[in-house]
Formats: C-alpha cells, sequence, structure tokens
C-alpha cells in the first residue's frame, strides 16, 4: 500500500468555529471510500487504521457530529461549508452510524441505507483481515428473493427473503435443505441478505465445496397477534414460523421437509428466539445456531434446568441422541451481558452433558461482522 | 373520511424567526402518515389535498426546507425544536424529495429510501383514485429474485431483479414468456420492483386474468465498456441485454425462449434504449413498450425515416407483419420536450403506416405513477 503518515492539524481548523476538540491528530492518510457507499461517493472513507472521515456539506450549520459507536465526533467546517470529522479507529467489520446536523440526526447522503438501531440508517465497513469470505467473488451466485405472504395469524402482510443456491436453478428436481435464519431486535428480514451478506457467504462456501447447498430462509421476528383494544402485543413468531412459513416453504420451494434437513439458527434476540422454537420443536429441527445470544438472556445467573424453557435441557442424553448440532458463537469483545449470560448458559449444557460447539469471533462486538463469521462456521457443519 | 378544514396560521408561528413566508395557508387537516414512511414513522404525512407535512427534530438549526417537486418550503420550528412545513398540493402519486438542515441537503429520516435522481433518497406517496391496482392484496404474489452476475463485456459484477409468478413455483415444467424492463436516467435496477411496484402490478393482474403470467427481468441500462486510460466511456447495454442477461436468464429460468414470448420496454432513458434494441433485434423480441420516452429524444423535429435509427421504420407493412405489438405511454402533464418528442414520433409512425398503440396517463408528469399505469395497460396486451 501507498500511503503516508502526517499530522493532521484539527486544532488550526477547529480555532475558526471554537470547537472543544483541539489536540493535535495523527491520522494515516490512506483513506478510501467505504465498500457500502452509494455508487460515485467520494465520503465516508476508511484509513488503514480503521479510522472513519465523513464530509458534508452544509454552509449554514452551527454544528456538525459524525455519531459513530457512542462517540459523537466534532467535524469541522472549512471555506467552501464543508464539514469533516475523523473517528477513533473502529474495529473491523460492519458498523451503523448517523450524522447529526443542528441536532437532527439524519443519514449520510454518501450511503446506501440499512435497517437496525430501529431505524433504516447509514453504515460503514472497516475491511477485515477475513474479510474474502464474504467478498463477492466469480463464482456460481445463488438467487435472493424477496416472497410477499398474507399471515392469517398475525392479520398482516409479511415478507421474507429465500436465498436458494446456484444450482438450485440447474434442473428442476434437486431437492435441498433448508436453514431458517433470524436477524437480532430492531433489525429485519433484510439484515442478512443485506448486512449480513449470507449469501454471499453461501455462495463462496458452496462453490469451495465448504458447505452443502441449502436454502436459507429470512423472515421477519416481529410478529403479533393481532391486537384488540384492551390486549397488549403478544408474540406469535413460533406460531408463524411453525403454522405458516414452513409449510409456505416447503410448498413454494424445493425442500427436503424434515427434520434431518432442517436448521434454524439467529443472532442475538433472534438467537433466543430460535433456540426456544428449536427446543419446542425437536421434531422439525435437528441443527440449531446460537449466535450471541441464549434464551437465558438477559439474565447471567446459574439456569434451573427444571424451569428453564420448561425442563427442555433436563435430559441431556436423549438431546445427544436428538440434536444433531448445537452450535453457540460469541465475539471476544461482546459487552455486558451477553459474556456472562451466554456463559452461565454454556456451564448449564456443560453440567447437563449436552454436546455442542462454541466459537468465539476475534475482536468483535456485538455486531454483524461477528455474525457473518458466525454463519460462515456454522454452515459447513449443517446437513452433513 | 371524518376531516375538517382550518385556517392553518402559518404566519403566526414564522413570526418568531423571520422566515418570508407571512400568507395564511389554508389546509384541510387530514394529514397521515405516508404509505413509504419507516414503520412506525408519523412524518411525512399526505392530506386529502395532496399537501405533504414534514416533520424533523432540529433544534440548533437555522433554517430547515422541504425540498419537494422543484420548490424549497420553508419549515417552521417550535419550542421544542421541531421543524414542520407544508407543502402545495402534489399530483398523485410518487415523488422523490430531500429535506435542507442549514444548506445540507439530507433524506428525511422518516421515510424508507429509493434510488433515483443519481442517489438514495426520500420520497412520498399521495394516494391516488385507482391505487388499487399496484395496492398488496390477498393475491398470490410471485417473488421478486436478486440476481447477481458477473458480465465479462464489461468486467463487472451486475445485478438484475426478476419476477417470477405466482405460478411459477407451482409445478417444475411450466415455462413463461419474458418481460425485460428498463428505469429511466439517473435510477436503477431497483426502481420498477420497488417504487415502481411492478411485481404487485403483475400480481393484481395475473389474479384477476388481466394478464398472462410472464417472468419480468429489470436489469441496469448503465453499461460500458471497460475503460482503458484513454479511452471514453461507452456505453454496451444493447450487447450486454443479446449476448449476456438474454441467455442467464433462459438458462436459469424456465423461460420460452422464442420472439414470439419475449417483450422489451422501458421508462424514459430505458425507452429510449430498448427502441433501439428492440429494432435491432426483431428475431429476439417481438413485442416493445416505450413509457415516457422514444429513440428520437430530445429532438422534437420531425423523423428522417431514412436515417433515423439506420432506416429501421422504413418499410411500415414489414414491421406491421413482425411486430406483435408497438405500444407507447405518456402522461398528459410531462414537461418539455417529452410531449413534442414523442409527437413527433408518433407522426413518422403515421406516416409510414405503422400500427402502433397510444395511452395517456392523466394528469400525471414525468413520474412514477405515470410508469406504474403504463404497465398496467401495457402487460394486458402481451403473449396474447
Amino acid at each position: 500500500m501507498n500511503y503516508k503518515s502526517i499530522i493532521y492539524l484539527v486544532g488550526v481548523l477547529t480555532t475558526t468555529i471554537g470547537i472543544a476538540q483541539t489536540n493535535p491528530l495523527k491520522v494515516t492518510e490512506d483513506f478510501k471510500p467505504s465498500s457500502v457507499n452509494q455508487q460515485g461517493k467520494l465520503y465516508p472513507q476508511v484509513n488503514s487504521e480503521g479510522r472513519v472521515r465523513a464530509s458534508i456539506l452544509a454552509p449554514q450549520a452551527n454544528k456538525v457530529q459524525l455519531d459513530l459507536g457512542g462517540t459523537k465526533y466534532d467535524m469541522v467546517k472549512d471555506e467552501k461549508g464543508i464539514w469533516t470529522g475523523v473517528s477513533d479507529p473502529q474495529d473491523e467489520g460492519f458498523h451503523y452510524y448517523q450524522l447529526n446536523i443542528d441536532g437532527a440526526s439524519v443519514p449520510d447522503p454518501g450511503t446506501v441505507y440499512f435497517y437496525g438501531a430501529g431505524r433504516l440508517g447509514s453504515a460503514i465497513e472497516i475491511p477485515a483481515a477475513d474479510q474474502e469470505f464474504y467478498a463477492m467473488k466469480d463464482v456460481p451466485h445463488g438467487l435472493v428473493s424477496e416472497n410477499i405472504y398474507f399471515s392469517k395469524l398475525t392479520n398482516s402482510f409479511r415478507r421474507c427473503f429465500v436465498y436458494t443456491p446456484a444450482n438450485y436453478n440447474e434442473d428442476s428436481k434437486t431437492r435441498f435443505p433448508v436453514l431458517y435464519l433470524q436477524h437480532g431486535s430492531f433489525e429485519d428480514e433484510t439484515g442478512w441478505a443485506v448486512q449480513g451478506k449470507a449469501n454471499l457467504i453461501l455462495d463462496n462456501l458452496i462453490a469451495s465445496e465448504k458447505a452443502n447447498p441449502m436454502i436459507v430462509v429470512m423472515d421477519n421476528g416481529y410478529a403479533y397477534k393481532p391486537q384488540t383494544n384492551t390486549s397488549r402485543p403478544e408474540s406469535i413468531f413460533e406460531e408463524v414460523v411453525i403454522n405458516e412459513i414452513i409449510p409456505m416453504i416447503d410448498s413454494k420451494f424445493r425442500t427436503i421437509a424434515n427434520r434431518e434437513h432442517r436448521a434454524i439458527a439467529g443472532l442475538s434476540m433472534g438467537a433466543n428466539q430460535t433456540m426456544r422454537i428449536m427446543m419446542n420443536h425437536l421434531d422439525t429441527f435437528s441443527y440449531y445456531g446460537g449466535f450471541s445470544g441464549t434464551s437465558n438472556y438477559p439474565s447471567i445467573d446459574a439456569i434451573d434446568v427444571n424451569t428453564f424453557l420448561d425442563g427442555k435441557f433436563k435430559e441431556g442424553n436423549a438431546l445427544n441422541k436428538k440434536i444433531k448440532l448445537f452450535w453457540l458463537g460469541l465475539g471476544t469483545k461482546e459487552p455486558i451481558p451477553f459474556p456472562a449470560s451466554v456463559g452461565a448458559f454454556r456451564t448449564m449444557l456443560e453440567q447437563q452433558g449436552i454436546r455442542y460447539a462454541y466459537y468465539e469471533s476475534p475482536e468483535t462486538a456485538h455486531e454483524w461482522l461477528t455474525w457473518r463469521r458466525c454463519l460462515n462456521q456454522f454452515v459447513t457443519q449443517l446437513f452433513k
């Protein structure tokens, strides 16, 4: 790489507008446009340290900030009215962020938008050392299909995205196993195939014969009973999965419709939800993946197997015979309470003598690079 | 509807910040959240007059404007720092817009984002009297599949969206005709299935047996020869369609791969592009649709049939025998030069004795409601 380090004197620039940030900042000047920018947009940029440089024209603004990873970085204005700011180094991977213009929190006009944190917003991609596994390559690509359906249980239109592997369309006879894959809280059914890059991860693994071809169904984990005036929202996602989604997928796609060829996994809230669904329906699924979450969340206390999930983990031997894979993953930098909560769950599994696989994503927190890596590991062990 | 008219005294509110807009504005107070808002977002809103009310929290801002339909409407701040503004009545249908905060043009955090005008931005949907034809209904829904492919001709990854009708998955044998459907300038392959609602239009028409089931392929009209240092960008979209996209679609999907079962259509720039492709490849397509555009654009002059498109319209009788449908559509409020340019083209067709169908979308301009309506009319005449 051809780059040079310079002393970036934010102090000099800020004197004109009196922002408090006056420490000289040593920044490596090898910034490149982020890979999730809109076509042709030069900003935001990322450098080799993982710093983010944002930039926006706002000539009449009083204060503009880059709001990233829980910190609001003051940006500074040049003579053309363009505000620019640089963040601290970020972890590798994908991070949501916003710009703040005079108190208005808005998406950066430079980036593509992603649904997360309960909104469509901007994001930055810090290139990871292992990014090849989710890169777009010249391999056969599967399709990601938007599937709209009316759900009688929720009395609403719902949508899932369905990945079919590249060889799905090679003939009209071959049938495939299915992974049901769920997003986390304040995310939606778009997460896995957009920021999660599930389709590219599967394309690459299948092309290199590290994973078996499979269908992946990504639905929305928020599903509620139709509300009356007096009732509170009651989640019926489990019923929707079992009684609506699975029968629909088995009728619309060439699936192998039995428990030996069905897996269910999720991240964070989705890990919690899918673990309950798995344990309540061992006749339906035989593989489970929990990424950054378990059903005892947010508790970090020792688990009472007699009461936890209605005693579903009491019979360790029986579960070992029935479950083909019980897989857990976590980032090494996850915040409280995830490490202790997942830790308490693992302790319970070990006390019960229940076999499970455990993976740690190095140097990542409760974010999408953790989950991309989890998926990349998990699916290689499915349907074998 | 239960609504009431009140005098909305913008003048009173504006005195505190000195905005020039002081005329009392009579606004019908029956605003409802726009149908293309993000889930749970109350703003922007639309009333029965087609006015748009935008709102954003920006406590420290000096000036906030709603930038819609070529006009920047000053918004006014309340004591909580929330800026609100109301537009003039808009045409029915779909309109892109932005907010302007102290000179920064940004998407409204309230809406879903759409690719148009060369960027991902906000949009508003003004309910149309005929909106039922593109409404999401409890009918069988087709799939919209994202299809990633590597294009050797452009040396780049490209993407198209492919609509397959609901009965595509009912069996594994039935084969279908294909419509190739293109977006306009500064739009992309997402346009037709997102703001164009092509999938819902087809779902509804097919469910009511007004259109035959068909596959619809929506690709990106920007395709260039790989650039050298000395060369200028040279569009090779026609070559990509003929040599890469069609063979790929015919191999991945159950198409009827002949000219009698292939249509090509587009809007604006896409109408221009697809007309050239149609006329150069009458062995490949037998149906054509041009929505708000023709290949003589932007000229409004009389067309010389000897030179126009290399004389492809010279033999009227031969074309009448070869082409099954030549269909043109236009909005009644289209701006210069579209009415005169399409008019000059129609005059040429008539002078040559070439049969064509012509549709006008009432009270719409060069916008998506025109194109939704065009598609809704056009596809009922395909493959019959």
